[in-house]
């Protein structure tokens, strides 16, 4: 057997192996399908945005000087010189004294530097308004360059795009944008026990859910899953399987053979490509110990726990962190954003390895709560009631009703 | 002008208009396609699951009662009768004295209620083991229906289906749900100023910001985005582009118009429409107050202010949970997960209206903290900075550094 090649590590050294795979390569997509993306390089600004000095509010662009003084007492006057038609560059100038009518968003006119909101001038005549109160030089106004100035950083390299980047990538023009392509995550059920979701199960056997799991959360984590289905306990059929998907995909997830011998048949497998290096053969974790991390054609071939409760934290804790790292996420290791509560009851854990307790987050008069959901670690019930885990360090035995916990969501 | 129609709500009474929308019909979709789709009816489990009792570890299935005293100093003695091969239905049944090596899934044979884990035995021979610790009746074991009932609810309509959802649906073979139609949303940007972001904007010109940053923001929501560009400020173009959009879409989005000729024109334009109500004229927020909310057509009708910043707050905290009702979610209204943090310095809000400050989050020794973004609420470098906004209710006057707030992430 292969245990004498165990190389069972815990989180931290696991998770120091993704940076030893390489990036995906970029590619360039239309800003209408960014959302989401990687992005590849810095953007850098071109020009300075606004490239002109804005108003903020509708009102009258001015000279701020001639209105020091002026009060609802004491109005100061102003002649209306014309007004700023949107979208145009004004073609007379502002002296003081003077103003003009200017709307949200529009350009302010030489001279004036900053603009009288409506409500605090009144219309006297067509030309002439009275201002009551006065505005500092500046007030109301993006000047240009303010928002952001030529040669600045708009976007980070290795950032996923949220709403907003795609926002400030079109106010630059940007419409093409240089992201790493996504991964595509080649997904396979094991165990001579499984059947397809179609099926009707016969006596012992149960349907294919980590098929199903696995690639919503590869989905949600921003990458292309790939089921290839079912594929029976044996070291040809599974070889077979293993060399067509890795054709086609980025990364490899064999999920099930959480028995000795598919284990077993899962290292033979790997051992059979050329070149291919076992990195991780158990990690001191609960739920998902057995699981496998080999290089594969330069790749990462993962074999997960067959309990799909255990694959999950497996996916969520160990797994999507490398797929951040190929997918080229510049910080990939980071934790993603986790809920800080309390813990509602003692909570049990073994020193030496990481556990990880499915919760639900209840919210409190006084704060949130995180409730632990009790059951066994096949029970699919579990994950459904849950709202995330928390995660147990090793060095520490249990943690006490009221301990802080940071719950991991999914 | 409209002026005397103001309708200026707060948050909750804005919110709690959303119900008064129709909710999209349902259509059946395959299950690979399903995860983050809204589940339109509770799923009810046909039949035990698992269906029948399985081992949850590798070893020897048993009578717990036989194993009763068992210990490395005084073993028991099992009389191996055979093994149970994976996905297929012993033809034996197990007497008490009597085991049966069992994979980790595989089923129960008849008389067994128990298993021992292969650490836990040492085979004498092929037929015979020694078992060196006591199990208890259903150790290691997860019974029939044990995961899920027959007749429980296994995936309750109006939820947003995760990962772990469509992997039990999988486990009932529900390879076809019946979800609520995605929402299609329309998109319209307003403003002679504004030009598309291919185009090179002259004097007085801004590209489109808002068409990219909403159908981002639309399409995180789990709905379809459909941008139509940019319409100029005027009656008959926006009604023309308006009565187009919202013959194909379940909702409108139209952004700009903050300066308050167009946000007449968009008034005048929701009341062409024939039934036409407008429901809301302004919000107690800042920023985002000149929101306009209608029905039009049956449909919510949304004028969205023209800075950027504004239309993602009010997005983010408005209209997303009217996008959530009409696609079918239980409980639209409730808020999205917030982080908890300690504000970093005092902020100042206004009495009577709600305030949204955007924030940073910074992780420290001591927990979270949230950092203010100071800038006008018109600079977008603002929202690439933040990591999300915090709330200030309306009856409270600014937050002292050390607060506890709740970060709503964007």
């Amino acid at each position: 057997m292969t245990k004498e090649f165990f190389k069972v590590l815990d989180v931290g050294q696991v998770l120091a192996l993704a940076p030893s795979f390489a990036r995906l390569p970029a590619e360039d997509i239309p800003l209408t399908e960014a959302t989401g993306r990687v992005l590849a390089l810095d953007v850098v600004a071109d020009a300075d945005l606004p490239g002109f000095a804005r108003s903020t509010v509708d009102g009258y662009a001015v000279q701020a000087a001639s209105t020091f003084g002026a009060a609802e007492a004491s109005p100061a006057f102003f002649q209306v010189v014309g007004s700023i038609a949107m979208g145009e560059s004004p073609a007379f100038s502002i002296a003081a004294g003077q103003a003009a009518r200017i709307a949200t968003g529009g350009m302010l006119p030489p001279g004036a530097d900053s603009v009288v909101m409506l409500e605090h001038a009144d219309a006297l005549d067509e030309a002439t308004i009275e201002v009551l109160r006065s505005v500092a030089p500046g007030q109301h106004v993006i000047t240009a360059g303010e928002d952001f100035e030529k040669s600045a950083v708009i976007a980070l390299g290795g950032r996923r795009l949220r709403p907003q980047d795609t926002g400030v990538l079109a106010a630059f023009g940007r419409t093409r944008v240089r992201v790493t392509r996504r991964p595509v995550v080649g997904i396979i059920s094991t165990g001579d026990e499984v059947v397809s979701a179609e099926a009707a199960p016969g006596p012992g056997q149960i349907r294919d859910v980590n098929s199903y799991t696995l690639a919503g959360l590869v989905a949600e984590s921003g990458a292309v899953p790939l089921a290839f289905g079912i594929v029976k306990d044996n070291f040809a059929a599974l070889h077979a399987a293993c060399a067509r998907v890795l054709d086609r995909c980025d990364m490899l997830l064999v999920s099930g053979g959480s028995s000795v011998g598919v284990r077993d048949f899962t290292v033979e497998v790997i051992a059979a490509f050329p070149g291919s290096e076992i990195l991780v053969h158990g990690i001191a974790i609960s739920p998902g110990k057995p699981t496998i991390l080999a290089r594969v054609l330069g790749k990462p071939f993962w074999g997960l726990p067959g309990h799909v409760v255990s694959a999950m934290v497996v996916f969520t804790r160990i797994v999507r962190p490398f797929l951040r790292h190929i997918a080229g996420v510049f910080d990939p290791l980071s934790q993603d954003t986790r809920i800080p509560a309390r813990l509602n009851r003692n909570v049990a854990s073994a020193q030496g390895r990481t556990d990880f307790v499915r919760v639900r987050l209840v919210r409190g008069e006084d704060g949130i709560w995180a409730e632990p959901i009790l059951g066994k670690s096949g029970l699919l019930n579990t994950v459904i009631k849950a709202d995330g885990v928390i995660e147990i360090d090793k060095n520490v035995e249990g943690l006490d009703k009221g301990a802080e916990v940071e719950v991991m969501l999914f």
